[in-house]
């Protein structure tokens, strides 16, 4: 008999806990999933999918502009909004009721409430609806992810977070977005495309730092052309409700807007796991400290995902969860490899990156070369809309094998994806140069660089 | 003393003689380029480019479709065909400025004429507004590609070729298109999306014939969901001129349409050359035939690109002519690889595909296995649209590497682009499984097939 009431209790149905879970039951393993909120997670309810569908939505003013271009004529046309987000939430009611099915399916018992860790194998399960309860596990799965981190100024309460700019129930005439990372300028895509006035405040030079310096200055200044304004090397002070929302900027400025928005980070979502009471090692921004097989300095306890904070993307999570099932309940010891993990950004127009850019190569030290295209897509010589997409590959002088792959232009994302398997199956130059072009694409332009 | 003209002569300043002649004069050969059009090609001047254009155009239609899925109220919208005409012929005008001083400027001498080969060594150059001339070389390259072909039947003079439908004056209000090829499908794309009654009729069962079977039948599938009428299983047997054009066809129907457009296949434009007479080898379809030098059975006389109708794509012929100008004079003895070449179809939806089907490697009696995915994209899961994507991998199971790649669905040519990189630098399974998905996109499904 096992002494425990599971073999593994997974808190946090998301994407990376899911899987987890999914991946043990198959291997018999009595799996738990505890879940507070509806399951799926950040990606799947308040991130990737929800954010990507009102990027659709918020496409078709600049198609009309294209189309415009190549001579239709556009008598008129508004959007709903209000509509779309009812829209856009039977989806997501949809996608939950499938992971609440894909958890249930594969055997596992799916515990409604907020987990909090009580002792090595126990996890006390809060549900305002229902008396707590302990229920224990030989293993237990941290997969809650992060969640929005505002800076502290006075006003700040007065910001929305991405969550609730999902889910606003009306436009505003005007929105303020605070952050110059990933969300931030998908959220100003989204505010731009649906005709509200989008202002875009941040303390650096130009978005997404960490990026391509010349693929973040392109985007900066793309974004700029497509309406969006932009308040750079400024950061926000404070902010009174009035009419409206006063902003006073630290450059002594104050504007005023209907809607503010902070997008100025996330951060693990670890306050009230009670990690501190028995003793689990966490970073300075709660982020739960890991060794290679996904564990904790308490070895009973193990995390993947977001809270961990180092390569905060869903495919990873589901990835370190999948090989943590396989090697703690299959027998298949395997680990996922870090190197090369290729994103994406959905700006309008989007970017996507895998691998070095050229400083951090520089910065290893490595013998590297770079290669740059920048061209006027083929759809805007007739459309007449400005703006180039721009591609780099970094080269190893070694041994000729590309290190990087960095784009800027649409579908990037689409294209960067089998660049980054080349990559990972050691792609190198002559393999680009010798592989013949799709013409006519914008993805040609990999194996034409010379 | 050199006792030729030329060390090199040209004839035809498409995509492959227009790189051929480049690459040449950048060796310092005294090369000549001999065009009676104006130079650009079949690519740039009557097939991808304004194809191209033509097709962004078209797409307008659909995504006005999918943005009332997103709550967009559009009130009214017409195209402008001949507005668009005017647009796309000035854009190539540019195009082919730009190619005429690309040869220019590389120090080749532009002749404005038609090419007939009289000697192993001399072109006859006619051109109706100046004396015909002979010019001679140490050798001649044959680039001048290939044209329509049509069925003979009674009336086939009625019916238009794609040259021709790109430069209508004005849209049919109905269109019966002739084929089942690449132009074909592509065509019936572009008039169907500007609102042509299109209709397709071909003998076979479905479309492009050559491709996966499955991709086939969901193609022509989609085709007729989007409106397109098909008839399969059918032929032309005769076209009379009345009001509007009466077909007959071949199962004892007759229909009226306002034009008929054939798309019944391209061959080799070599009728006028002379080849003949100086008795260089071709095939049953008037293609020259060549060796691994892109030679022909006279030693001085060389071809590339579809004037050898092997693999008849723009990239193929431009590094035939490229690799040709290494081999010849810059003392570069390399050859390009016929394996594993992508290509693409710009059907609406699109499809794009490298390496072999799982037909193609049965019958090369490999050991293999297929992978299959199909998913309607995150887009339609709001619009309502119902066009699922189609991807498949096949795969050796001797040594674990990717034979293939087939997908069907939007962004197809720049999601294989990276594919084919992969597969030409010898990637595995196990390369597409560990590397990390893009999400959401559509070509993460590549390396998540399991």
């Amino acid at each position: 008999m096992n002494k425990f009431d599971y073999d593994l209790i997974v808190i946090g149905a998301g994407s990376g806990g899911t899987r987890t879970a999914r991946i043990a039951a198959g291997y018999g393993a009595k799996t738990a999933v505890i879940e507070g909120d509806r399951p799926g997670g950040t990606c799947v309810l308040r991130g990737c999918v929800p954010k990507k569908l009102l990027i659709y939505g918020s496409e078709f003013s600049k198609q009309v502009e294209d189309a415009q271009g190549y001579s239709w004529d556009i008598a008129d046309f508004k959007s709903n909004w209000s509509e779309l987000i009812i829209k856009k939430n039977k989806e997501l009611n949809r996608l939950h009721e499938i992971y609440k099915s894909l958890i249930i399916n594969a055997g596992c018992d799916l515990i409604s409430g907020w987990g909090k860790i009580i002792s090595e194998n126990e996890v006390l399960v809060t549900n305002k609806n229902i008396k707590d309860k302990i229920i224990s596990a030989k293993k237990i799965m941290i997969a809650v992810g992060g969640k929005s981190n505002f800076p502290k100024f006075s006003g700040n309460n007065f910001m929305i977070n991405s969550d609730y700019a999902l889910d606003l129930k009306k436009l505003p005439k005007s929105i303020l977005i605070y952050g110059s990372g990933y969300i931030a300028v998908e959220f100003a895509g989204i505010f731009n495309g649906f005709g509200v006035e989008t202002n875009l405040v941040f303390r650096a030079d130009y978005v997404l730092k960490g990026f391509d310096l010349e693929i973040r200055k392109k985007l900066t200044e793309q974004l700029r052309k497509r309406g969006i304004k932009i308040l750079s090397n400024t950061t926000i002070e404070k902010i009174e409700k009035k009419d409206k929302l006063l902003v006073q900027f630290s450059d002594y400025k104050k504007l005023n807007f209907h809607e503010v928005m902070g997008a100025t980070g996330r951060m693990p979502n670890t306050e009230k796991l009670g990690l501190k009471k028995i003793g689990i090692n966490v970073g300075e921004r709660g982020n739960i400290i890991v060794n290679k097989f996904n564990q904790t300095n308490v070895k009973s306890i193990y995390a993947i995902g977001d809270v961990t904070d180092r390569i905060n993307l869903t495919p990873v999570a589901i990835a370190e969860g999948h090989a943590f099932s396989d090697r703690e309940f299959g027998n298949i010891v395997r680990f996922i490899s870090y190197d090369n993990v290729p994103s994406a950004v959905f700006s309008q127009p989007p970017l996507s990156v895998v691998g070095l850019t050229l400083d951090e190569a520089k910065n290893l030290k490595l013998d590297v070369r770079e290669y740059i295209s920048e061209f006027n897509p083929l759809k805007n010589t007739i459309s007449g809309k400005q703006e180039k997409t721009l591609m780099k590959l970094i080269v190893d002088n070694n041994d000729d094998k590309v290190l990087g792959a960095h784009m800027l232009g649409d579908y990037a994302p689409e294209i960067i994806q089998g660049i980054a398997i080349a990559i990972k199956a050691g792609a190198k130059k002559s393999d680009f140069d010798t592989t013949i072009g799709i013409h006519p694409t914008a993805a040609e332009e990999f194996v034409t660089m010379r």
